[in-house]
């Protein structure tokens, strides 16, 4: 059993959706309506795997992860050392990637990710999680993100480049900045990758984060998503992990019980400077079935 | 040189992002106005990486291409073989992509992809794409695309469940169906990946396509970008090779001349029989910094 | 329980190296005197990665395995195309692998890689084989092998050029050839690496290999491994499968039952023609921690 | 042109093997006279490549290398979650490895990896090293090597646990201990690899390494390769590179002007503590076609 309150068994005995159940048609298409001049942003970090090089280590991620890795299996260098042509003069350039998305780069977490027990949400069960992919709750299912975003720009509201590490955001302060429709996707910005330009060592001692409060509380709101610009949803201590308990994890209140997918590692410098607080948030993961989550770039539409 | 006419030039001397350029804030809210229902479809086809099992292989692809492969690094399984959780009862799935996406699933092309001389379009040397990818003309220009899209079902028109393997779609007949607007999407059905359940070898005996003409024509209209849901937007000879002449390439006709991004191997099915014709498109390619291209999941919004 | 005769608790009740235990420091020295002329030959097949290139589906495989991948990560071609060197001028070329080898080429097969019931070779619980490795009965166990080996030139001894698909060896055959003795290693030749330059279609149609017979033959002789050219040490039926009963599976009898490691897909027409029957074999698997097996070279000492 | 003295075209104006052209069926023979016990140690560091877990970096690596990674595809702990077994109860364990080896395994440098100027070894273009490999002395064109290993442990000669980082040894020392014949294989140690256990910082303050004068006496002695316990021949300045003029980078010195290749990052203690100064030593690469080096398990044969 898990603790209530929860989404289980709300959107049906096999759902594997969740919440973004609640995006019906009619909640597209009224989110659409937030879109006022056009503009269409970009969220996401650059993914830079070039491996003979610093690049890679030059974008935030957490210490210890992976990080991308971009080959090239033929390109201009081909061609200026002597490469011949396809046909009478076609040049190509074709290339691979490696990528373990959780904490290296944005994406979005499927509700298979985390649980507790034996249950993934909704009570599928985890040993449905094998070596071949995940065959209950893959990032498969989420198909396309269409919803009203909400932006939650935190160290804004409080006059702050970015909020401190210890941080963890209480319920009322989302509270005071907006409250979410059902459907509506809440993106909360800390701030915390602009620290990462500064220092490294900086952003590896913790990250800020959403209390378990403010988690319930956008439960409790019905939102469709929760997305945020730090690696990990409900913020990290001093040596890098979550360590809330299993009741106040917010990877579980958020995925677990509720349903809710999580989007981590945006990029959301730029939608905060552009003074917007609604806009259409688009997330169109990869449809890798059986996946834990996905890379992708989540877009907002000002 | 590049023969004329093309769109060398005209978004700039440094431009790398071609007909992209053409979604100005204005045109992607008209744009929005294409959605009626608010039906969002995904147009992607599935990643299916499990390598020890036949699943890579059941879809559609290009014969010799490297298929996805996924990884899980932490699952369920571990957890029934007698894995401990993390404190006092997380568990975690994790995994890892590698993908090629050309050939392989749906992805869109970068303007880097292909080029004939000793230049990407608009001029920028072709000796710029190397092994730590390309400094012009990867597909970390794109952003997000947010357009109308506009429905080519060519099959659908000829009453036929798919365009036949040796089929160059002429121009007229695009025309027949619709005229495109500047700023939009074309996204051209020929329904071949029908034919993959019933033949992988009648599969690989050839592809139909976009005849030069109708690239041609396409590229007249100021479009944003083509979609298509063959492997290879020209089609592709019995031998599984593009043979078009330099100046008939579609590819270079396209990407090369006239900076309008591809975005190839899509599932139309859903989105013929929905029987929309115009709806909102969007592509967010995933943000490879030097990347030839992306896989990623288009949307339809209806 | 396994069916007797086996060699669980022989080496000890928390042996993970089976009958490389019989490869003493004296054995060793022994099996040097087989070098009589000094001359090295690599049993290795190619590993083609070029994935942009039909390179990769040139070397005899699996079908449906997912064949290497080699890519470059800085390369002459960077520099033909203006790189700066490093420093005053040195050029560096760098580069990445991804092997899955069962199937695609030269390797060895740890303990771990297969087995009935719930328990590995040696009563090792296979719930310790779990996503981060094999704890029990890893490639890593192996070391080195250093021992003399056996060609058993089976189609050579029958005056053919390799073995038709169905022929499954005799223990009689072997026995014609040479009787091992403890701790060597059986280098059996099939022959069937040479159909794949004449056939894919044929090469697939199914494997030549050693009947359970002759592999409970080579068992009871104490082997220290038993080496094949082909890509399943049992053969394969006409659909590429191995369908003996649990009983005569070959890599249950050697690896699981009798703790004998088994290499596959060497290359061993050069060994054949220099016409001997013993020799020194080197067999040096990657340290893999945790791995089910690895590519490797071996090597014969003439 | 390279500076004197060099064995450009002493092999042969085509030779891309470089002093493995001294290791003769005769000299190999002589060589195995070296073993007098028989036992085999492994040289290698363990490949740990569990992404979800510290283990990969806790094995000595140059900072900011891509670490290996290791995935099980199939693994005991499916058959713990429910999966069926194989046909009456065969269970499998499958897995793939990603390896970039320079700086984070041991592994052995092809003549490709390093040159000045526009050829390399033995004026084979640069230019033929390209994405889909070096088609010019690629570590393929090693096969296997056999010799006679010398062991030089510099710190045990000195008293010292491990050299200090900014120690380069001089062809003094090395002639002190001893005077390789030609065909040998020098193997080096300079204890480095027990730093990493005391400090990870320490370890990345720098390393020791052979002075130039060290290299071009080997180089004089004619071996046919020179093995190391460090990650870079010539040692590594504090910042972690190697900052030696053209004319003194060991790399040049040894690959690029005498074809001598490179072993580097072994594992040297249990080497050092059996006490003997000459062995068999044995290397055989991955024969990666166009790889610019492979990981591998050196052996010594004692």
């Amino acid at each position: 059993m898990v603790p209530e309150p929860n989404n289980w068994g709300r959107f049906g005995p096999d759902d594997q959706r969740g919440t973004l159940n609640l995006l019906k048609p009619a909640v597209v298409l009224d989110a659409l309506r937030s879109a006022t001049t056009g503009e269409v942003l970009s969220l996401a970090m650059p993914i830079r795997g070039a491996t003979s090089s610093p690049a890679p280590g030059t974008v935030p991620h957490l210490q210890g992860r992976p990080l991308p890795q971009h080959f090239m299996s033929v390109d201009g260098g081909d061609y200026a050392a002597g490469a011949r042509p396809i046909g009478e003069g076609l040049r190509v350039a074709d290339d691979a990637l490696i990528v373990t998305h959780h904490g290296t780069t944005t994406h979005m977490d499927a509700l298979c990710h985390m649980w507790s027990g034996d249950e993934l949400y909704n009570g599928h069960p985890a040993a449905r999680v094998r070596s071949y992919g995940a065959t209950r709750c893959g990032i498969e299912h989420v198909g396309g993100v269409v919803a009203r975003g909400v932006l939650y720009d935190v160290p804004g509201h409080l006059g702050l480049d970015h909020l401190p590490a210890g941080h963890r955001i209480p319920a009322g302060l989302l509270e005071e900045i907006a409250t979410p429709r059902p459907g509506d996707v809440a993106v909360v910005r800390t701030g915390w990758p602009v620290v990462w330009e500064r220092s490294r060592a900086e952003y590896w001692s913790g990250q800020p984060g959403l209390s378990a409060e403010a988690g319930r509380w956008l439960a409790a709101q019905d939102v469709a998503a929760v997305a945020s610009d730090n690696a990990a949803i409900g913020g990290l201590n001093g040596r890098g992990m979550a360590d809330e308990s299993l009741e106040d994890d917010l990877h579980l209140v958020l995925l677990h019980r509720h349903g809710i997918h999580l989007i981590e590692m945006l990029w959301l410098e730029e939608l905060a400077a552009a003074g917007r607080s609604e806009f259409v948030f688009v997330a169109a993961p990869l449809r890798i079935e059986g996946g834990t989550g996905s890379p992708l770039t989540p877009l907002a539409i000002l």
